[in-house]
């Protein structure tokens, strides 16, 4: 729990620091809303199941769904762009393995109504944001971008007869000859190969987006790939993946614009784009490079009785040290004092109150520094 | 959210502030866990299903199950007391009413391997520290207490024949003569229903607890109340339920001891207790008393460029005012000033930037502030 809320933390200051709003939505949907967005497939990745009452209802694997689905109904009353994140629980029904798991929190940011390159630069650098915070540079990580349209151009230059399934090919980093015949023509597979690696940023969206990125301070993280293209059908135009430039090469977070999804769940017709960032990878990573904190003290203070007749004046220092906004305890029974210090330090604790007879009927406690070491006396009126 | 996160945030506190370590478990579980503790018609009440492996699983409706399963099978290895507290979200296969919904979070605390009073009295006092950070006095709240042992042994001394429909029916203020035929007499309920209504705290557990409220500074808020037994069937010894005080007299939390159920999940005979508190009706309460505060502001600052071609440079102080803890934003496209006021005064901006040509050339920009009134020259550099 430690690390997933400091994940978490540095996911909400982010967004919020950008003037997003946090939403949420149910753990549980229908499932036509996944079919709608992903085809039927997806059911067979989700849990899903009828309900008592007969529905097909299914634990969500992403957010995009809802949201879309929270936009096509209520978008006409929301002020435009609309800026949202969220933090949801998420579900997949798979084997668990390293980087995928059953349950994991992911990071979601969207923003709908807004067409321009500067919103795709800014919700990628909420993304960054979120990784500087948890100490994470340009030399561990780096943004592959691109846009499906210079794609599509390029694939209808090439006379290719079934876009879908090249860009299938070349999101598996499977684009071959053999693996494309009657789409392409192997000449042009030559040359769709060859393009693709050209490391240029020649396309006018492109370039306005670098730019926006380097007014946002993250142009050295972001590189242009022409091969990603990411598989999900949904995908319309900008698309991005964040990777770990380790040898392992994790995607961290991808996202893109969805121009057509709000419509399609019967809503106005709204530009939009979003990515998701999930704990799963993203914690392994701050583990393997050991970016991940210490574990946090449990207590600030250990107060000690000093015999039964204590127990009840401890508990009225605690509530004393609680209310100042330490944290605070006092064991449940007398402990003997070794093992008292003992608890304390493995607790985190820096400061350990002695509470004795002697002292407390003169109003005092005895204070025990753990940090800087020494004893003091202290009133406990002015505690 | 801002809501839920207000509350959870008191939540966080009151725990943390008490010295309990954050926990959570998978929102889906074997079938059989909650059976374990509840019986098998808890199924009835469950997000129940059977996953496409065919396994029986159920979204929990509470965590305690969760609770006694980890300290049943990792307990051995924990040092005690355990001080464990979390705010899952929870789901239960019912139709939505005021108060109850199909999904809500709950506040969990626990206490696992000490039988001492003093523990029952923490765990009451976090639930009540919690409350009080929300801006509830004991003018709004209280905790009605009892303990098991003395019902039973009133039961005992009448000879009842089946304490569990008794206890039933006192859970459901139902106890009547006839409601009690074949387990109590006629005189024998009458004898009964006088000792519940008794307020006496006339037993050694209940006198030891009040007094340690007093230390911990909640006193005010407790008073026994024989009728609290709480329908479960693993409660073992101390119950206590929190209740608003106004006219609904909504129930706001429970818990109490349950001293079986580690063992009953196959781990060892360990002392428990907890309690559960949920956001919805908390949040009913909080709304009804006007105790939630205003919605928080979205941005402390809107960045305005003055042209299009300002859309970079107000990127840049965008950037500026977030690396410095701001929550800041530019439009996507420029806008007019006065819309950009009406805008920065919708969020609860406290500043806007104005980014112009002339000014940027100069290095600088324009800072109205929204609250004092007023405009000043910003060098950009000392942002």
């Amino acid at each position: 729990m430690a690390v997933r809320r400091h994940i978490e933390q540095a996911w909400h200051a982010s967004a919020r620091g950008a003037g997003f709003l946090e939403v949420d939505g149910p753990p549980l949907e229908s499932l036509d809303l996944f079919k709608a967005k992903s085809g039927d497939a997806i059911a067979g990745e989700l849990y899903a199941f009828n309900d008592k009452g007969g529905r097909e209802v299914a634990l969500r694997a992403e957010l995009t769904p809802t949201i879309g689905r929270l936009v096509a109904t209520h978008g006409q009353s929301l002020k435009k762009p609309i800026k949202w994140y969220a933090v949801p629980q998420l579900f997949r029904y798979q084997r668990q393995q390293r980087g995928r798991l059953k349950e994991h929190l992911q990071f979601n940011v969207d923003v709908i109504g807004a067409a321009e390159v500067g919103a795709d630069a800014e919700v990628v650098s909420v993304a960054l944001d979120a990784l500087r915070r948890l100490g994470l540079t340009s030399e561990h990580v780096y943004v592959r971008v691109n846009h499906r349209a210079a794609v599509d151009q390029k694939l209808a230059e090439l006379d290719c007869a079934d876009n879908e399934k090249v860009l299938r090919l070349i999101d598996k980093g499977a684009l071959t000859a053999e693996n494309a015949a009657g789409a392409l023509g192997t000449a042009a597979v030559g040359e769709l190969q060859a393009w693709l690696t050209e490391q240029t940023d020649g396309d006018a969206h492109l370039g306005e987006f670098f730019a926006a990125c380097e007014d946002f301070g993250v142009r050295e993280f972001v590189e242009l790939d022409r091969h990603i293209v990411r598989g999900l059908d949904y995908y319309t135009g900008f698309v991005f993946e964040i990777f770990d430039r380790g040898l392992s090469e994790r995607a961290i977070a991808g996202g893109g614009r969805y121009d057509n999804l709000v419509e399609k769940l019967g809503g106005p017709s709204l530009p939009a784009l979003g990515f998701g960032m999930g704990d799963v990878v993203l914690g392994d990573l701050l583990k393997d490079l050991k970016l991940l904190p210490a574990a946090p003290a449990r207590l600030d203070a250990l107060v000690v009785p000093i015999g039964a007749d204590m127990l009840g004046p401890a508990r009225q220092v605690v509530r004393r040290l609680r209310d100042g906004g330490q944290r605070a305890e006092a064991p449940f029974a007398p402990i003997k004092v070794g093992k008292a210090f003992k608890l304390a330090e493995q607790a985190g604790a820096t400061r350990v109150f002695l509470v004795g007879p002697d002292e407390w009927a003169d109003g005092t406690v005895k204070v025990k520094d753990l940090r800087e070491g020494g004893e003091t006396v202290a009133y406990f009126a002015e505690l």
